[in-house]
């Protein structure tokens, strides 16, 4: 075993991930270790681990390897493990291309949600298929300090708050999760977004993620308030057979988010591999303890 | 020019630092490019850059040369000018020594705030000298929510506020400067510690530090601490002409600090290299602009 091991760092809109190329499986990583190399001052630092093997030899992904060559075992800062990441897995297939292991294109990749489809642009843009929404019927409501709003309830495999607000200030510090009412509504939290016009099937987000605080990016968020915004401005997809296509500024920088006529929602934007190095196995191994 | 620059990350008690080796001075750093490099999701991620330079290639240290072979060119994490940072210069110590530039042993090292000496520890813990503590006269207290408590005015450089409180938890989240008074005290604002005891001469502290919020690690604080401790427990290296020890527990590690009778205040404590790698210039020039 060699005694360094590998690592890249990338982001999307400023959803960043250490990324560790193993495809033979081979390198251990305990929640302890990915933690650890996701820690913004001990270690490397990034909000998630991007862990790139060939679906071949993961037990997790091996049913997946006819489909897809790769399996992004994703990972959270915390070393818990996840089921999909929209903006991890644009970057995985951007350093995919990077390494010189597929071209532009279509891509499946393998991850624990299922084989996902993503589509490597010319331009540099990289497109994911993020599922469908769904429109959980009742009224919700958010409020920061004096100030409360209505806002939508949208499913995107986990829950958002979407908020239409007259200034993104209003949402204030964030350092706290925005109460909502009625509580029913979210039983286990909820992520909150607030929404500004930005111009015709243009706006702006900033979020709060349930667990993290305020964030960079939030693709699932950003999927949201597309259709929230789709929504309120009269347009669905389903019933006019037209995709409808809004642009999503995030504080980390702007998503273009496609729903279309059967419900599929597409999120494309920016991939960048910032940096590649090295770190001592040995380190690892003493700090992840 | 080579299109790859190299860099490394590495951290004392958490404080953390990119580090980038350019011993000839023709790597071109504007504010605009550390600040990029600094950006914790968007770049490498650090408290601050440290650009290590021969004192002979830098025009603000050659002066220096004689006496230190190496300039620690020290930016704050936003890319501004900053004369020196006790644990960046430990870092930047083992840093030299990790590149194999210098032994264990001591090592004076330029910085904008004059030569420091420096001491490569066999066991591996680095020490600086921090200059000496002043302890202007005045009741000062400070205070979070319904809580206050006096503190303990030292200047290390910088103005620090030393409180002694019966539970760390006191402080709160620290999300905002705790207010203190009187404000003719501190006119540019200061740096906040709050301090428990955990055993003879050691104790631990949270540092709410003058514009950036609560910190893993403040090495003047740190100092500060174990000044405004020494006198509340009756020490005084000058009066007893003996060296006093405290050793002084932070967020992100211990740091063991020492003040002798002369008032010079040593610090000790770890200092890490965790990665090391390359950037591609053309990313870094596009990004920082």
């Amino acid at each position: 075993m060699s005694t360094r091991i590998a690592f890249l760092k990338g982001h999307g809109t400023e959803n960043d991930f250490v990324i560790v190329p193993d495809p033979e499986n081979v390198i251990d990583l305990p929640a302890s270790a990915v933690a650890v190399l996701c820690d913004r001052r001990a270690g490397i630092g990034g909000d998630g681990l991007l862990h790139v093997v060939r679906s071949a030899k993961h037990p997790e992904a091996q049913h997946m390897a006819a489909e897809a060559e790769w399996f992004m075992d994703y990972r959270n800062g915390d070393g818990s493990i996840a089921e999909m990441c929209g903006n991890g897995v644009r970057v995985f297939a951007r350093y995919l291309q990077h390494a010189g292991h597929v071209t532009e294109g279509d891509l499946a990749v393998a991850t624990r949600g299922g084989v996902k489809t993503v589509h490597l642009a010319k331009d540099g843009d990289v497109t994911v298929g993020m599922g469908k929404a769904r429109l959980p019927e009742g009224d919700v409501q958010v409020s920061v300090g004096e100030r409360s709003w209505p806002a939508r309830n949208v499913n995107m495999g986990n829950p958002h708050a979407v908020a239409f607000v007259e200034d993104l200030a209003h949402a204030g510090t964030l350092y706290d999760a925005p109460p909502f009412s009625p509580a029913s509504a979210y039983p286990d939290g909820v992520n909150v977004e607030f929404v500004v016009d930005r111009g015709p099937r243009h706006v702006a987000l900033r979020v709060h993620e349930r667990g993290s605080g305020e964030t960079r990016s939030c693709g699932t968020g950003a999927c949201a308030v597309a259709v929230a915004t789709a929504r309120r401005d009269g347009v669905d997809p389903a019933v006019t057979g037209t995709p409808a296509t809004y642009t999503v500024d995030v504080p980390g920088g702007t998503l273009v988010i496609t729903e279309r006529p059967d419900g599929e929602i597409e999120m494309t934007g920016p991939a960048v591999i910032v940096a590649e190095g090295e770190i001592d196995r040995e380190w690892l191994e003493s700090a992840g303890r």
